[in-house]
């Protein structure tokens, strides 16, 4: 089940994905719902992005040769972590699919596109096991982590590397029958695909993320959770279109913007 | 005026804080809000967090005499922080006035607290000069920014350490007419004034942060900014009791319990 969130008439609301259009619902997926029986067009409506997080997790460091490209960028030895230690994003930096990255005027060419499975809870968790962890996910969805690298390295925590406003697209709908054990990641820039990777190949897979987080904190419905993204990734310029596709979910499609 | 968010039959309510009562209002602070006419004794109801954020920022470091004994605890040199970058909380750890902070079964005996100004943004911001920054400002509560020291030096981020369930008491209430420039910040335990510092004693103000913040990323009604603590801090104890008062806001106060 695809279910998509969008505005019409002002008004925001949840809808479920199908081949004749969007079937609207009265209610969420994160409460109770039922079908109207009406049927909009996609085309009618804004597509929003699917979830407003009511915390924003990002595992960050979660893929070894994402890893392993960093160390070369800043002349480093690659470092691994050794447990799940969880990051944070910030809603301000959230747009839908197709809305635009704009690079901010004073940004340097560093800026980077990474494409990442975003992990949607449903259920109300804590203390769940390894073996229990997926209970509480309602479905996947796709995350762009745009990154400013140079700073990145220069500010102490990454509020604005990583959550300059537009610097987070996610969408474009939540799909709940994705299998993450059988997903590739590939990032399109301008039609060409400049990195692909398997998702699953995870330092700490989601299951482990989510047993480890429950032990400490209570996930609630609608908390998302990025997974980190793999490889290297190329400057993003004026005028580019960015796409990240995963198996089984969808496309997530962004053009790119320098602030004038 | 005080702003006070209370649950009465299962419904979630803003009111405002009077001599007699809370004045029961329609709508809230962030948009339009009409007073019923109805007056509710604070006693007959569960006074809630003042606001669940939309965005839950944390400056972190802020106070030169909290960098120097954090740099004694860990035998380094005290380094203080060049430009106000702006860190994350979570809201999974927020609890209200007078709710237990729970301190897991495995943590060390170094859980502290930490007395901190909350400022509550009121209005939609982006690109405020410092002058201007404090028109996005509903008002201020207060916060106990709680932290597992050990924790905090051993983990990647500091999502357990900072953010494990409860550790972040916000409340009482949202005061709309405090002057910060005329606070002082009070920790009592368990009755005893065990810290005190001038609360605008900040390495970088309010203004400050708004200004810098809202270069590249949009405020919104509900986000909240938590500025930091000066000072050491003391172990906490099971059956503790921890008070943060700040003048012309009131009072948080929190008892501490030990998980079983």
């Amino acid at each position: 089940m695809r279910w998509v969130r969008y505005r019409l008439n002002n008004l925001d609301n949840y809808g479920i994905m199908s081949d004749d259009g969007i079937q609207e619902v009265c209610g969420s997926p994160f409460d109770s719902y039922e079908a109207t029986g009406i049927i909009i067009s996609p085309h009618s409506v804004d597509i929003l992005i699917p979830v407003v997080p009511r915390t924003f997790y990002a595992a960050g460091i979660n893929y070894e040769e994402h890893v392993r490209e960093a160390a070369i960028l800043l002349g480093i030895q690659p470092s691994f972590p050794s447990k799940p230690d969880i990051g944070y994003r910030a809603n301000n930096a959230l747009i839908p699919n197709d809305a635009s990255i704009i690079i901010p005027q004073d940004a340097t060419e560093k800026v980077h596109y990474e494409g990442e499975l975003v992990v949607v809870i449903g259920e109300k968790a804590k203390h769940l096991s390894e073996d229990d962890a997926l209970s509480c996910v309602l479905g996947y969805t796709i995350g762009n982590d745009v990154s400013e690298r140079n700073w990145q390295a220069s500010d102490r925590t990454m509020w604005r590397s990583k959550n300059t406003d537009t610097f987070k697209p996610m969408g474009p709908w939540i799909e709940t029958e994705a299998n993450i054990d059988d997903m590739v990641t590939k990032i399109h820039l301008n039609g060409v695909i400049v990195n692909e990777f398997v998702t699953k190949n995870m330092i700490f897979g989601v299951a482990k993320y989510i047993s480890i987080m429950t032990r400490y904190i209570t996930l609630y419905p609608g908390d998302v959770i990025w997974m980190g993204t793999d490889g290297a990734s190329e400057d993003l310029q004026d005028g580019d279109l960015v796409e990240i596709e995963i198996t089984g979910i969808g496309t997530l499609r962004n053009p790119v913007t320098k602030e004038r």
